[in-house]
C-alpha cells in the first residue's frame, strides 16, 4: 500500500492511494486517526484496517488527487540520517579537498558501523512545496536518499529481526547548505545549520509499506533538476543494510513507532559530488522505483 | 515558580512546588494538561493559571514531596545540545591527546558561532531515576550543563528578543560513553550511540521558570560523585550565551514551545577532563545555584 498525507479542503488528512486518480481519506473511512504517527503505533491492526477499507471504498472517503496537496507523510517522531554509500563519500572527499586544500579520507570506523546524525524533525515538507532558500546560506544543494519508517519500536533489535521493524519505506531529499556545513564541521558535532532550516527535509510523495518492497533494498534510483539528470544508482549499494542500522542504532536505545531513519545519499546523489550547485528556482525530481518521484522546487524569498 | 513531573499514585502528573514538602498537582488544580508540554505551549495564560492556582491551593490538589517519584520535568518536543565553555574543550582535548596521540584544537567556528548537535529526545530520565549502562560500553562519563526550556517558539529570533522565548532553566547531565564517542567521532557526523542510549539524558530536578533567573545566567555550577567534588563553574564562563544561541540555531530554522537546548558542559564539570570515570554504583549529584541538584546513580544490568 501507498501512504500519505494530503491537504484537502483546507485540513491535513491520512490517506491511501486507491489508484492513480483517487486517494482513500481514512478518517473518513472510518479509522480514528491523529495522523500517520497514530496509525504507525496501531502496527499490523492499523495497516488491516486500511486494507480493508481499501477493498471497499465508501464514497464520501473518495478524494480525487487533483483535489489536494501533498504533504510530509509523516512527522517523524525523532529522525536520523546515516551516511553509508561508499561512492558518495569518494565523490565528495574528492570535491571537499579541490575547496579546502585538505585531504580527507573515508576512516576506518566507517566501514565497521553505520555512522549517522540526528536532524530537525519538525522542519519537514512534502511532495510539491516549496524549499525556501536559508538567509544565512550561499550553495544550496540537494541529496537523494531512501528512508524507512520504523513501525514495531524496541531495543537491542538484531539485524536478523530487524526487517519486521520496518513500516515502510519513502524517498528522503536532505537539502543541504554547503557553505553552511563546511564552515560547522570543524566544530566536530556534525551537521547542524548545514541541513536544519524550514523545509530543509522532504519526505514523500508516499510511504509505500514493507511488504511491497524486498529487504535488503535494491531499488533504482534517481535525481534530476530541471528534467536533467544529475546523477544516481541503486540502494543495493548500502554499505550497511538498513537493518544492520536498526541494530547499531537500538542497542540499548529504545525505537519507537514513527521514527524516520535515511540512508544518507545515494553516489553521484546530490550537486556537490559532480560540482553542480542549485540556483533559485530549481526543479528537483528524485525518483525511485515502485515509491514514486519526489518533486519540489527551491525558491528565494 | 518550580514547575517537574513526578509519578505519584501510578501516574505521571505536571506539578508546581509549593514548598520543600508539598506540590500542587496542576491537574487536580483544575488545569487541563497532557504533559508539561502543554503547558508551555499555553504561555504566558498557562503560567498565570499555574501562579493562581498556587495561591489558593485546594486541598485534594496537595501532594506530599514523600509520595512521589520524580520523571523527567518535559519530554523536549527536539533536544539540541551546544559545546560553549571553553575550559571544558581545552581540558578535553588535552585529555583526548593522551587517549589517541592526536593533537586537538579548539577550531576558530568555535569562537564565532556556537556548535551544537542534536540527541536523542526520548531518552530522558528525571532526578532519582536509575541510569542504565549502555551494554556497548567500558568507559561512562557524566557532563554537567544547564539547558533551557523554550517557550514561544519563532523563527530569525534577535539575540536582544532572545531572552523572552525562555520559558525555564534546568540542569542537564549528558551521560557519555566516551568509548563509543571516540570511536564513532572520526565519522564526522558527530556523537550518536556516544550520547544517546536509553536513560542517558536527565533533567531536572524543577525547571526554574525565566522570571526567577537573569539573563544571561551567572549561576555556581557542581559535580559531585559518591560525594566527592569532582568540579564546577559557574554559567557566565559560556562563551555564547543562551540568547545568542537561540538567534543561531532559529536563522531560518522554527523553534517550537517545548524544546530543550543544553549550554554544554561547564568547565571540569565531567570526569573526562580530569581523568576520572564512573563505575557501577556510582552516585553524582548535579547542582545549580538557584535550581537545584539532580541526582543519579548509574547501575549495570
Amino acid at each position: 500500500m501507498k501512504l500519505g498525507t494530503v491537504l484537502h479542503a483546507d485540513v491535513e488528512k491520512p490517506v491511501a492511494v486507491i489508484d492513480a486518480q483517487r486517494l482513500l481519506d481514512l478518517r473518513a473511512a472510518g479509522l480514528m486517526l491523529r495522523d500517520m504517527v497514530e496509525l504507525v503505533e496501531a502496527g499490523d491492526a492499523g495497516l488491516e484496517a486500511v486494507r480493508a477499507a481499501l477493498a471497499d471504498p465508501k464514497g464520501r472517503a473518495l478524494i480525487a488527487l487533483d483535489d489536494v496537496e501533498m504533504r510530509c507523510p509523516i512527522r517523524p517522531v525523532q529522525y536520523r540520517d546515516c551516511l553509508v554509500f561508499e561512492e558518495h563519500l569518494i565523490n565528495s572527499f574528492a570535491q571537499a579537498e579541490k575547496m579546502t586544500g585538505r585531504p580527507f579520507a573515508i576512516p576506518p570506523v566507517w566501514y565497521e558501523q553505520p555512522i549517522y546524525y540526528k536532524g530537525n524533525r519538525m522542519s519537514f515538507i512534502g511532495d510539491g512545496q516549496d524549499v525556501i532558500w536559508p538567509s544565512y546560506a550561499a550553495h544550496l544543494d540537494v541529496e537523494l536518499e531512501m528512508a524507512i519508517v520504523i513501525g514495531k519500536g524496541g531495543r537491542d533489535i538484531s539485524a536478523a529481526d530487524a526487517p519486521a521493524h520496518i513500516w515502510g519505506y519513502t524517498i528522503l531529499n536532505d537539502v543541504s547548505a554547503r557553505d553552511a556545513q563546511m564552515r560547522e564541521m570543524p566544530g566536530q558535532l556534525g551537521p547542524a545549520k548545514g541541513k536544519d532550516f524550514d523545509t530543509g527535509n522532504i519526505l514523500g510523495p508516499w510511504i509505500v509499506t514493507a511488504d511491497e518492497i524486498a529487504h535488503p533494498v535494491a531499488l533504482d534510483m534517481e535525481l534530476r533538476v530541471n528534467g536533467e539528470r544529475w546523477g544516481g544508482g541503486n540502494s543495493r549499494a548500502m554499505h550497511h543494510t538498513f537493518a544492520r542500522i536498526i541494530e547499531h542504532v537500538s542497542a540499548s536505545e529504545t525505537l519507537y513507532p514513527g521514527e524516520v531513519i535515511g540512508s544518507g545519499t545515494v553516489g553521484t546523489g546530490c550537486g556537490l559530488e559532480t560540482g553542480r550547485r542549485l540556483a533559485p528556482g530549481d526543479l528537483f525530481e528524485l525518483e525511485i522505483d515502485g515509491i514514486g518521484v519526489l518533486r519540489n522546487r527551491i525558491v528565494r524569498p
